[in-house]
């Protein structure tokens, strides 16, 4: 079926050398004589965002973010304006766009700005005049006129937001992977892709390790129900819909599974089990800037407790020097770290009515002899923190114990 | 004394690299210290902009000038973002700007604009809050607030359009030479470096071989008025400053002697003298777009007279197939061309007031066994067309005759 509006968005390596661009293109004009309307997101080619990054960071090692955005924002004119050129090369009318020009409004908190507002005008006047609308993906403008971006991976909230504002029928987010897989394919050989997912897993899925989307996109597309198709640029097979929610889903309970080993460990032992006490240690840890994800403190028989809690490996050094100092000023008893250790969770929107599956994945875990070190729940997702060296084989027999390769 | 306001303009090769960008920075630090408001137009980095018309062409051999456009203006984007970056780096507030954020406003004629108008609020407002403006060069913004470029060499047109909207004292364009020279000094060793140096001396030195300023700002200079200092990016010494007139200036008849080798001479023998005649040759010309520079035409004795014209080399191959077939329609005779040509002229101001220039210059190639082949003078300049393998010799000959080497 036709439909009326449909926005697509090209990543860095769908876009990295003009080979790559001419293939975009073609792609491009099949989708534009199946639909009425195309929007194209695109983000920079290949290396050039790191490119422009080092030399900034040559010339100083603070650059200004406002010159920063500046700088940046170029790596996605140059690849909106070449793909606007494959385009037309192949026949088609097509119009290429910064920002600024089709009205993307920001605030203006440079390198990270929220997008406010857009302008659909000229988007719809290029439609009306049956041209493929190109955008640089990842930047706005400012209320100053300044050049702002969005982040890194903003070009996905660009699509997402484009995709709102212009009222698309679908968002098409093109990337290296035919789509959300059961797991990392690269570690269990018969991972299967997902055909539709819901927003609340996708989140999950992201946030703990599956890096094809970047969250705050997801999270928009939640908001406004912005089906969301993530495919491959390679291939011309479906990829995954990312989609609210599913009647044929409840039957599933876990839906992927996911890992990282970017966390390390710290546990302050021998906590005085009194009221204010953790408040104590997490706004210490706040005030130097370490992201505390996972948190473990059991009930104690004693007076005392152990607080366990993990940090992202890069703030390890800092928040085990803050954990020591609260520590003795707490008297409470050793500090020790661990940076060998992994996360693995399960995900599913049918573990909330589905009995009986953090049992199933702990027993898993012990029938494989691997120690579960912490454990945390949300209402869609359970992790365990387990030994870094058992991390592929956790993954591995999850995968199988919940049949994901079956699906 | 401290000047109210500067502009100064960098380059490519000023700003070829990371470390050159840091010693513009410097060098336009303590342009701040000396004056009291500084706006810096800078070229894009090095080879970018071949780089990226290089893309466009990999793509298509015909692209779009609107999104050639877009594509191209990001060069000066990243360089004027750099700048910025490197300024502050060394403690001093800078802010870049794009062609639209300054409002230079241009007409729609892509890959060619023209200027129509420069809003100055936002330098003013930079300036006030004591920033140095960094503007990237060659490039506006049309109507319909798409991305313009002047066109190559457009950088020194931004500078000199933004010294005559800012009301500025003097616009510096800094260059990889110290300035403009008697002659080429890779030719003539003993070649001066001219101090000062009137805008029609200079353009008649830009149109005619010296590379060294887009002559459309040489024009915009002298309309406004508006004194320009060529000079080194890579050199603390004064450079030739290009002005009005001084009465210093009549002294001197010949200011500076120029040649090329890009032209080639074809000559229709037998043409019927008749009215029209001539008109008819140059018209056909025209329509294939070859560039006709000189013209030489002499009275004839008989019915029949030969005419000989320029073109460039590149022109050449269908200029003379379009010379045969007009020679046949008019009844003419041989059309013979000849790419073993050069040029070389003299310019000079004081031409106007002094006598015997023309005759000395001819004396001097005579007395050097060098034959002229035609004759073209403007009211400041005579050229004459020799043989090229004698051009070196000729331009060495009359820098010495005009004692261009003693000023």
């Amino acid at each position: 079926m036709k439909k009326e509006i449909i926005v697509q968005k090209y990543g860095g390596s769908s876009v990295a050398n003009i080979d790559r661009i001419k293939i975009v293109a073609k792609r491009v004009l099949s989708a534009k004589k199946k639909n009425n309307n195309i929007v194209v997101v695109v983000s920079a080619l290949g290396d050039t965002t790191d490119e422009l990054e080092d030399m900034a960071f040559k010339i100083s090692s603070n650059p200004p973010e406002r010159e920063m955005d500046m700088l940046m924002s170029t790596g996605e004119q140059i690849s909106c304006a070449l793909l606007a050129i494959a385009i037309k090369e192949l026949g088609h009318n097509a119009i290429s766009f910064t920002g600024n020009q089709v009205g993307i409004r920001t605030d203006s908190s440079h390198t990270k700005a929220r997008i406010e507002t857009i302008e659909c005008e000229r988007i719809r006047k290029a439609h009306q005049e049956g041209k493929i609308v190109i955008v640089a993906g990842y930047q706005g403008v400012s209320v100053e006129n300044d050049i702002t971006t969005l982040g890194r991976g903003g070009s996905d909230l660009s699509a997402v937001a484009l995709a709102q504002a212009m009222k698309a029928d679908v968002c098409e987010i093109y990337t290296d992977v035919t789509g959300i897989y059961t797991t990392d394919p690269r570690k269990v050989k018969n991972a299967r892709k997902i055909k539709t997912i819901t927003f609340d897993e996708m989140l999950e899925m992201a946030s703990l390790g599956a890096q094809v989307m970047q969250a705050r996109s997801i999270e928009v597309a939640k908001r406004f129900n912005i089906p969301i198709h993530v495919r491959s640029s390679f291939s011309k097979e479906e990829g995954t819909m990312i989609v609210k929610e599913s009647p044929k889903l409840e039957e599933i309970a876990v839906r992927g599974i996911t890992c990282n080993k970017n966390e390390a460990k710290i546990t302050i032992c021998s906590v005085p089990d009194q009221a204010g006490v953790a408040a104590k240690i997490f706004t210490e840890i706040s005030k130097i800037g370490a992201n505390v994800d996972l948190i473990v403190q059991n009930v104690s028989h004693t007076k005392h407790t152990d607080i366990s809690f993990t940090v992202p490996k890069t703030d390890l050094a800092k928040a085990f020097k803050t954990s020591q100092a609260i520590a003795k000023k707490i008297n409470a008893g050793n500090v020790s770290k661990d940076e060998n250790v992994a996360r693995v969770s399960i995900v599913g929107s049918g573990m909330r009515s589905h009995h009986g599956i953090a049992a199933k994945m702990f027993r898993c875990l012990a029938d494989n002899k691997i120690n579960i070190d912490m454990i945390s729940t949300s209402e869609i997702s359970i992790s365990c923190i387990i030994d870094q060296q058992l991390m592929d084989k956790a993954v591995k027999a999850l995968h199988k114990k919940f049949e994901l390769d079956k699906i």
